[in-house]
């Protein structure tokens, strides 16, 4: 065996520099130096972890986070709402990391609350404007051709209370409305392919079978390109609160499209103007007018670390973390700036570049104490760049609280904290 | 508003044919015809799901599976091993889809059960032959350079009682021992040039912080390529089983390796002879001598369904689906036979196809009830192709419970039960 001494002499590390100092010391222990360090009981000393047998394999056939990340959760705003049963909460996306997000922290948006569904009674219904109406149960699906796809999913109210200037502090509330995961389902084309749709068909009618019988009006083209009628996340069954055990997928489009819980696609010639597309999900303009059918998520990102839940610890080396998508196709390109718009960099994109996915960004910088002006802009496989909040409200005004993608500014301070501010 | 009336006519669609009768039935509610066929009581009454207001989303800040879905859990063998400390449970692979395992569902391997570790006092040491000792602590290592990437994890035992003759009924038993997430880390490489390798560096030795100090010697080449040391897994923190708050992830080779709790890097000229690559993980051969350091995960498949815990339920259309993998690059092929080998047909790889990562592949089959023999074959991007397990005896005999990547053969009955079995 090789040697295992080491020097007993303090090192740093070029890397993180001398910001670390407590942690980084190497414990000087057996050393007959009289100016030795102090040794680091967490290094000298043998933790429990490290006497004591732990749990065994037998205590959790379905495992939970760590007792150390209980504050790495969905945070709600019932408060605000008229009850928890139609509210939303938000994904935490300063703690996480990487692409997917893990399937119990996905955000959460219901009108009537979660649909407690025995998949054994469930059924899915195509009817309408099609050859033969047919009812499917879910062991009809799962034997169907399927595929699996990354997509993100965004809330069209995502960042929307900041349309009017900064207003939450942190970007879970300013930009969690959106989450990440692998679906497997059948192509809704095939589904519809079954039933035969007739000449005229041209909108599909999505409900839900929640307690408010959610539903919305989607094109036939969409439905025939890349819909997924999914019955799996991450790997397993959907999340109750996902649409288990059956829910769309549309692909770069709003989230309330993605009706949870599907038990009935009618077909027809018009849409439906059913009220999540009449009162709700519509963009009203400073002159009155509304947009409506506003599908497309335009490309947009978030720097995650730092932002206000999130703030800088140390100065020296660190990691600007932040993501980006898309609904229109793939990212090619994030800069980010520190100085509020005068210095812009290309971030290095990290991981896998799906389509219409959430995509991880990376800068990794030396931070000297001074304040940052944090923003980040990305550009999308079709040429379209991100725009500024005030470029978005020449256009739109600041009535509607819809389809907000414009660039995100954190103020972080000469201690690190850091806070949500608009820059001229 | 478009016309919702039906057809009320029972109609069956092409794709899953006369099988499906009772779900596939449109009911023929309001119908005069006195040959209309009986309403489905789960498509005509509205169900309690759709009547009362379900779960608000103030309830779970950290979501869980559907109460429906108790079945879909990693089932362990603490019978079968001295205690539930040091032993082992599987991933329930015929419930899955996709390639991203969900981390409550990754099996589990421990030797001195899980360790319990607050973050804040966790240590990395590398210290031996290295210009600079030094530890580091979690928030320095988040402070450095990371990246993410999707591999398998497979332990060197996956399939080992296998290699005597078809034993364990159900792929969770036989195949369950691999797992696939998308890691966070800092490459081990950079962690390394903070140290300073000196020239006669050769191996390293990981650690882990367990309570059974879990120990394996890498050598540097590997350690300078592809090795993270990684924090997250499908974008949060590491899960306590999985080696919270710090693991070392060796994409392609053997699952031991991967030192969960990983707290001391030491850097030498010689492997350490450690009992977990010395009594365990060698490949005892019919002559006695034994294969050691046996580190790749050679290129191997399994169907996940059917399968012995995965029935056959209806004839006509079905989904045949299954996982492919292999330690030196990409899943290039899968070919698929129904018949004991005299047909192999291609499979239909669908999602993202990565390095040394699960890969999914189908077949969408007929059934027309005669009895089955499946087997899978897979393919790597070196022209490796996945040996028959008579192969591999022929050359290692059946003294070792490691590294068996034979073809698995399921045997699918005529009323749709299906066994593990083994063919000339």
């Amino acid at each position: 065996m090789t040697s295992s001494k080491t020097s007993p002499a303090l090192s740093r590390r070029r890397f993180l520099g001398a910001a670390t100092a407590a942690g980084a010391g190497l414990a000087a222990a057996g050393s007959a130096r009289a100016e030795a360090p102090k040794p680091d009981p967490l290094i000298t000393d043998v933790q429990d972890w490290n006497r004591y047998l732990g749990e065994g394999v037998d205590k959790r056939p379905y495992g939970t986070p760590s007792r150390f990340e209980k504050h790495v959760v969905r945070r709600d705003v019932s408060w605000l709402t008229a009850s928890p049963e139609s509210s939303v909460n938000f994904t935490p996306l300063h703690e996480l990391d990487g692409i997917i997000t893990p399937s119990g922290l996905c955000f959460e948006r219901h009108h009537g609350g979660i649909a407690d569904i025995d998949p054994a009674s469930h059924r899915l219904m195509i009817h309408g404007l099609v050859d033969k109406p047919l009812v499917f149960t879910m062991e009809d699906i799962k034997r169907m051709p399927r595929e699996n796809r990354v997509h993100f999913l965004e809330c069209a109210a995502n960042s929307g209370m900041e349309w009017r200037g900064a207003q939450l502090n942190g970007c879970q509330f300013t930009h969690g409305m959106v989450h990440n995961v692998m679906y497997t389902g059948v192509p809704l084309r095939v589904l519809l392919a079954e039933a035969g749709l007739k000449p005229n068909a041209k909108w599909l009618m999505l409900e839900g079978a929640d307690a408010s019988g959610m539903n919305r009006s989607l094109p036939v083209e969409k439905a025939l390109d890349d819909v997924l009628i999914a019955f799996a996340m991450n790997g397993e069954a959907l999340r109750p609160e996902q649409g288990y055990p059956l829910r769309a997928v549309i692909p770069g489009w709003e989230g309330n499209l993605w009706v949870k819980w599907l038990r009935r696609i009618e077909v027809g010639d018009m849409p439906w103007q059913a009220r999540e597309e009449t009162s709700k999900y519509t963009d009203l303009l400073a002159d009155g007018r509304s947009r409506r059918f506003t599908f497309f998520m335009d490309a947009k990102s978030v720097v995650t670390n730092p932002s206000p839940q999130a703030p800088l610890k140390h100065k020296g080396s660190n990691v600007l973390s932040g993501l980006a998508w898309s609904g229109r196709g793939t990212i090619k390109r994030v800069d980010v700036t520190l100085d509020g718009g005068r210095n812009w960099q290309h971030a290095r994109i990290d991981g896998p570049v799906l389509e219409k996915s959430l995509t991880r960004f990376y800068v990794d910088f030396d931070w000297n104490g001074q304040p940052l002006l944090i923003q980040s802009r990305a550009m999308d496989s079709t040429g379209y760049v991100q725009p500024t909040k005030e470029e978005l409200r020449k256009i739109r005004g600041t009535n509607s609280i819809y389809h907000n993608n414009g660039i995100q500014t954190w103020h972080v301070k000469a201690n690190g904290e850091t806070e949500n501010v608009e820059i001229g």
